[in-house]
């Protein structure tokens, strides 16, 4: 008798979960339905500040796979359906949809239904011309606006809020960003290099205001007309919200599926959660993060991806282990890249790992090249063996891919000695001699031992 | 009493050298003395083709360090001095210069020769307008020639004759490259690869004769004016034969310094050689493969520097050594990215591992980025293991730098499939969400396990 899987999610975890599943198990043997509540699914929300900046100029562009695509896989995607309980006594869960509400049994069931955006406590967040960026349809909603607003405030520091800032800037919108914190991605960076990258923003052209938090939003006839920061108001024709985003694990906590010390579903390296048969995966999902050895939360496409494979996988009767995070991510603001990976100083410092930092300021090319422009490297070890923990660039274009050579290291363990004498690669227009990796690495490790 | 280091060849590997030791060992313990045959000292060869090209506009910006920065670091740089015979039993060195010939004592000697172009044996390589690029000279030389020349040939498929028909066409030059293989690259690459290389600089208007040999060079009273190949003649105003280069280790040969496999000076993890007190390091010495375990000779800035360190480090008293090399490089034609790092298919079956290659298909960044450009990556992996033993990259801007994040997984002898489950960064203009790195490694893998 075949047995069946729902997935609730239609996102990057819930449909390489859905993708794997089916290539192990054919379909007399698993049969696959995708519950998502949107109308849409499969599609890449890293893509969609670029396709309200222009640079990606079809919405289309941004969906991987169709419904139609997953259908042809004997994967039977139910667009428009929420999931609003799940029993796990009696393997069902309950599904509402336009056409109502039905009860559907289930064997095996993954969990992926991602994270949603942190709304403020403030007033006016309900306002015409203030949205959240989430779905495509939230894109789309933006992008109509844009289309017609003069000005835009973006509120929040984080990747969403610079990439939001710079999509408003490529648009020739007048464009401010608001953050609470000193700098930009005080989160993710360094103040140090959260405050080049709020300069940067600054010279090109975007307006940063640190240090504040948004009273409330003004309104004129129902719509936005501005932001009040401190006792001004920041007039805007589109606001922007970006302050974070929170898994969606709700559902699984009423189930009685164990929720983790972050928030999100307790999953284990196989994406297991505390109920047999219940998998979980992506933003909804703990994940092991190496370094600390304690479940992290992380909200990227490159985990989501990798926890839904392994849990198909291992539905489809393969074995499959989720190796844990560093916490890598990289974006750009214009011709900005920043990226990070592993631990920060207070990260590690949290996490009971003494440490030190370097900086090393160096540049993406030969210094000579003349498309050579400026780059600033952190580099975290550890004291006393020099293992590397984290890194963080800020600088030109070509800056910013080279925290993956660092993250192997750091995956691999590395110590900043033997990582400095690696074989990288080398030619004027690509770098230093020594790629500025090697020595900014070498310059934790003799800080650290 | 102090005691005496002569440094013979005062580029990346012998000043490194210098530098090294002068930093653990006052000059009143060390006296250090180098010699160098040309005018220069210190500078990127590697960036030759790109002052011929007009990228590097003024020679001086490819000199790292002049001999007066030396002379402020007590290291005494003397230019226009060849060494001419080393006696290993009286310590002492022979140099020849303008003002005659003197023996010079040592306690500690680095043999730092570097390599030379390799001149094939044909008839005409001595006319004007015929050029190898090695030094500085030569490089003025040649940008000179090319002022006033309309067409260049250029002889040799390798990485420099790749970045000198580069130069050459951007200075808008007819541009014809003649290879003996069928494709270029064919010594750093795979024929596949080669091919995309070739139709690509084809694509971009540089002409390329691959499977011939030159004849003889034509000559027009005592310049050259045409290759012979084949029975045509391709005219030409100007040659530069780029047929690689060989170690200069004549004068350790002759001295009784033990001569490797290669053909290059024998050397430990330490840069020591055969001899004590003497010490060999770049382009001369050989370098331990990591992978073959056997010696290797490339001519690389990377591991001069690297191993100039190192005998720098412990001539100074420290305790250095060199890790070996996996034969990572990475150059680029126009927009085309090129770079390769450990054992092709060929060379693993050389080296006596079973191996299996998989070619992946991909984009440099996310699809529908209106930057992204096409990438091919070949990944090798051992046969059973899926250990990763190599990777090979063509694709358009920033798909070469790639290389260091797959030499960082081979360094650490990763499988295909643990590699491809790292956590490493994404966003659209950077990649696509599984970066393609971590999909040519699993693709690997699952052929190799």
């Amino acid at each position: 008798m075949s047995e069946r899987l729902l997935v609730i999610g239609g996102d990057a975890a819930g449909m390489s979960a859905a993708s794997q599943a089916r290539r192990r198990r054919a379909a007399d043997d698993l049969i696959i339905d995708v519950f998502e509540m949107t109308q849409r699914v499969s599609y890449s929300a890293c893509g969609e500040p670029y396709f309200i900046s222009g640079d990606v100029p079809r919405i289309e562009q941004l969906i991987a796979r169709t419904p139609a695509q997953f259908a042809a896989q004997d994967i039977n995607v139910h667009l428009g359906h929420m999931v609003t309980e799940i029993d796990i006594d009696d393997h069902t869960v309950t599904v509402r949809s336009e056409t109502g509400t039905q009860t559907v049994p289930y064997d095996q069931l993954v969990y992926a239904t991602g994270a949603r955006p942190v709304a403020p406590p403030i007033e006016g967040v309900d306002l015409g011309g203030v949205f959240h960026l989430k779905t495509l349809d939230d894109a789309e909603a933006i992008k109509a606006s844009a289309e017609s607003a003069q000005s835009a405030v973006v509120v929040g520091g984080g990747y969403i809020g610079l990439e939001m800032a710079e999509a408003f800037h490529v648009r020739g919108l007048s464009t401010t960003l608001i953050t609470s914190g000193a700098v930009v991605m005080n989160r993710s960076l360094d103040a140090d290099l959260g405050a080049k990258v709020t300069s940067g923003m600054r010279e090109r052209g975007i307006e940063v205001v640190p240090g504040h938090r948004v009273n409330c939003l003004a309104d004129k006839a129902g719509h936005v007309r501005g932001v009040e920061v401190g006792d001004t108001i920041l007039e805007a024709d589109l606001v922007v919200l970006a302050l974070g985003t929170r898994p969606v694990s709700e559902l699984a906590a009423e189930a009685g599926i164990r929720i983790g010390p972050t928030g999100a579903v307790a999953v284990d390296d196989r994406q297991r959660t505390s109920v047999d048969g219940v998998w979980a995966a992506g933003d909804c999902a703990e994940a092991l993060h190496r370094l600390t050895g304690r479940p992290a939360n992380v909200h990227l496409g490159t985990v989501a991806n990798k926890q839904g494979r392994v849990a198909g996988i291992n539905i489809g009767g393969g074995d499959a282990t989720f190796p844990g995070i560093l916490g890598t991510a990289i974006t750009k603001v214009l011709d900005i890249e920043i990226a990070r990976t592993g631990l920060s100083q207070e990260e590690a410092d949290e996490a009971g790992i003494e440490a030190v930092t370097a900086t090393t300021d160096s540049t993406t090319m030969a210094g000579y090249w003349p498309e050579s422009s400026d780059m600033t490297l952190k580099v975290t070890a550890e004291i006393g063996s020099g293992r590397l923990l984290g890194a963080q660039i800020v600088g030109g274009r070509t800056a910013g891919k080279r925290i993956d050579t660092l993250a192997t290291g750091i995956w691999n363990e590395m110590d900043g000695l033997s990582f400095s004498m690696m074989d990288l690669s080398y030619a004027p227009p690509f770098s230093g001699t020594w790629d500025p990796v090697l020595v900014a690495a070498r310059r934790a490790y003799e800080r650290a031992v």
